[in-house]
């Protein structure tokens, strides 16, 4: 493989994420170029006024480019990407790379993984931490697995989208390490809802509950992020919350299969589904505070 | 009232917190006279070594301070504190204020203020957030509520003992303010350490979740504290489990009589029984990582 | 003590339970008199035109009857008409019987019984499985502890208030097991009310479920007779929901006491704090259906 | 088609239950043949010994079969025996009919009929309620949908091998109201564990609280036939946990995908999860009870 830096790059995947990641990538001038695709086109608009080129399959991404990035929407995405009509399994060959950092379940990484491999390509699965603000800053957490000389490889790419970047192991680890960290976070994010519910029912500010969190071994950005919008109940989506739902029941059905128990995450996923029954699904998932409201 | 700092202060109660809460009043130098009581009054040793003073009874402390302050390890001390025989409600005359800085519920605090009052005593409710660190450190967050005088006038102690004190309202608005804290702490850590237990399970180094989330917008003190803690699944005593318990339990009664369901902190609070059940209520909280083991 | 059939009974409380037993002992003429009283004198009147006397305080039932039954709503009721002014406490005498057959937790009935010995009565906790139909058909189910005499004494009286009586040991063991089967009651309907929901959303008649549930190993009058009410979402109160979550939260207490955590149970009972928190405490437990719906 | 008393029927899949029914349609002598098949032969060899015919594929079966039931043990085994080499697919023609009475999802079960339509077979969906003893006894609840010509021709071979059968419209109908069934079996079962716990802690007599639950609204067969199982903490498996587990799982996804939140199963889902972990994922389903112990 070429070094990355003058390489020609892909990224597939223009969502709330993706074409925050793209553009940092875009910015960085690392590369010899940049070609994106979305499966709505119009979404690549802004990039190409940017000085991205835009292509109209995915495979035509993979086809001009060394390696290819792609952050899509779920798991059914990211397998329509890769096995798909003018997929980026149609034009993977020996030399290329594809690093996938959707939040997808270990089986979906695995099934693309291995039909990278088969075609001669070399895969690493990427999966982040950090919702859009750190997305834009370029300050996200990777959490790589797969052929660990993509990994090496592709490094400079993930410094500009990253602050920190994670060699886990084969090919599944990041996709699993990813679901472990978001379970926390929704669960986390349950918790805290309800302290901010029964605040109010106590007749007790929640501004002074917050700054309290802020002052003891809890304080942590996420509750003085999301805080103030759960006092507000206005919940604009940096984080989806049937993403966040999603993700509570990846990493519940992955417990299901270790044999591991998981009553607080499962109690926090209830809320989440109880959240987007009352259409919350697609605002931020600080509006699982809705959930503890009748 | 007399000036704080010229003032005779007693400490009643020298367990974990206590001792330490009692020996920063002790060595602020700020007051005319530290007089403290444990229920065990060979606690008391240490701080005498250090120019305490010592009484046998909480009437005997109140007798001979203008404020008297209390940390006791849960309800029923705080009541046989006050109202037990030789209690300081025996001591209470015009112009003494008692501050109790104990986690205890509304109604126990509701009737220990009344009484007070009825004595002509002041009476603020002073619970703290932090445990021993924090305690040791001066660093605890002080959650006040109750006669607003008296806490304008006891804020130096609270200085030495916090470092930050809040106003919350009327006797009782501290006690709730303080099991919503502890609530969400409590689930907060069963999260936690559900999210442990999972990366164990599925092959994943705790350390890289340790560092992942320390990175991340879930990044606080506890999950850096508690974390190696879970790993060598070894847990000295902080704030022990038992008591986080207990916490849970008086927030879950609170949101009962306020009619607000809470299935997050009641999935926590059942781990947290099951832990205490193998054996870990005297451990630090932390140990309700062991629910989530076998 | 004199034989009961011959004896002039009293019994404390007429709400939707207590009316119709005291009606049966009214109705059996096995006994001398039957003297009753309630908190709102009003609610005497129609067992007076069927032949009760009345009195104006429960010490006044005491004065004049060998054994005072109770049905009372909750604990603080059962405590307020013994320890009260004019109680049952002031007028006890050695011979005289006390038989309170509220649902009250252990601590209470422990106390009751205490302070009833203390003056030489007798005292036998006997509360009761089955609501308003039951009670009626004199079909109750009555776990009996305490006094063991009394409890033989009396027990002409539960054959006419109830299909079957137990004597299950020391006064309190009556006010666990009581707990125990209301728990499993109340949460049995949560996860009955769950399937109703599911069946629904699922495209399915919820009374195709009613059928195939009535033909299996689950099938159950309390399903039989519920779920017509739930289908029709109308909920007539047999037993209102405000005091099965009393139950569940009581149960949990136990637990809580006991280390025995209960998670199935502790969900349950923020289903039914949902429920209570959208104004369905007075329904019937079967309103519990309600906290599946948005 | 012909009449099913003429037809040679064929039967996949010889677990606990397959053999019983398989068994019960062999015993009616309504059908012109029965023809079984096992992935692991050597279970044909009892059924064989009473009159059955035996065939090495599931393709051989349907080729000399005019309608073949199956009863696989999961997702995966009604796929493999569908679209796997020697299939039922491969041997199917207009005219054939198929009855999958597997615990299957609706994916699986839409996925399986599809298949068969598009080869101008009959598909119907038949999933039971029942375990080990009334597939023996012939007393199953039988739940059907799909096709409602081969629903109703073979009407007759559900009479067989159950009391009761259901239409309940197009495929996937069946399966749903399957999963809904076992999840409030499933929870229901949780929450009588738990009450046979705390009764234990509690110092009362299983025993006690089984007759008295026996008597009241809640007295259904599967307490009576599971509490002495419980009791000698001695679970010959009837419906294995983990089976009973999946199909919590499974009902949990189901409610997932309609937005239905269902926080009483999910908790019960942890504690078969638990119990499994424990060590007793092929016990019966009631060994959920060793989820309540430490």
């Amino acid at each position: 493989m070429v070094e990355i830096t003058k390489a020609h790059v892909g990224f597939l995947g223009l969502g709330i994420m993706g074409e925050a990641m793209a553009r940092n990538l875009l910015k960085s001038g690392l590369f010899a170029s940049v070609k994106v695709w979305n499966r709505t086109l119009a979404k690549c608009e802004a990039l190409v006024s940017e000085g991205a080129q835009c292509a109209e399959t995915p495979a035509a991404v993979v086809e001009s480019c060394d390696v290819t990035f792609a952050m899509l929407a779920d798991p059914d995405a990211a397998l329509a990407a890769v096995f798909g009509e003018n997929g980026v399994l149609s034009a993977i060959v020996p030399g290329k790379g594809y690093v996938d950092m959707s939040t997808v379940d270990e089986v979906t990484s695995t099934k693309i993984g291995e039909a990278i491999s088969a075609k001669g390509g070399k895969f690493v699965e990427g999966p982040v931490s950090g919702s859009k603000k750190p997305a834009i800053d370029g300050q996200l957490i990777i959490m790589g697995a797969g052929d660990k000389d993509l990994y090496d490889l592709v490094q400079p790419a993930f410094d500009v989208m990253g602050k920190k970047s994670f060699y886990l192991g084969n090919t599944g680890a990041a996709a699993r390490m990813k679901l472990v960290v978001n379970m926390v976070m929704g669960a986390m994010m349950g918790a805290f809802c309800e302290g901010m519910a029964l605040a109010d029912k106590a007749g007790l500010e929640q501004s002074a509950l917050l700054e309290i969190l802020s002052l003891g071994a809890m304080a942590n950005p996420m509750f003085a992020l999301k805080g103030p919008s759960i006092m507000s109940r206005f919940y604009p989506p940096a984080f989806p919350l049937k993403h966040q739902q999603k993700d509570l029941r990846l990493a519940l059905a992955l417990g299901d299969s270790l044999n591991q128990a998981l009553p607080v995450a499962a109690a926090a996923n209830e809320a989440y589904k109880n959240a987007k029954a009352k259409g919350h699904g697609d605002e931020d998932f600080a509006a699982v505070y809705e959930a503890t409201q009748k």
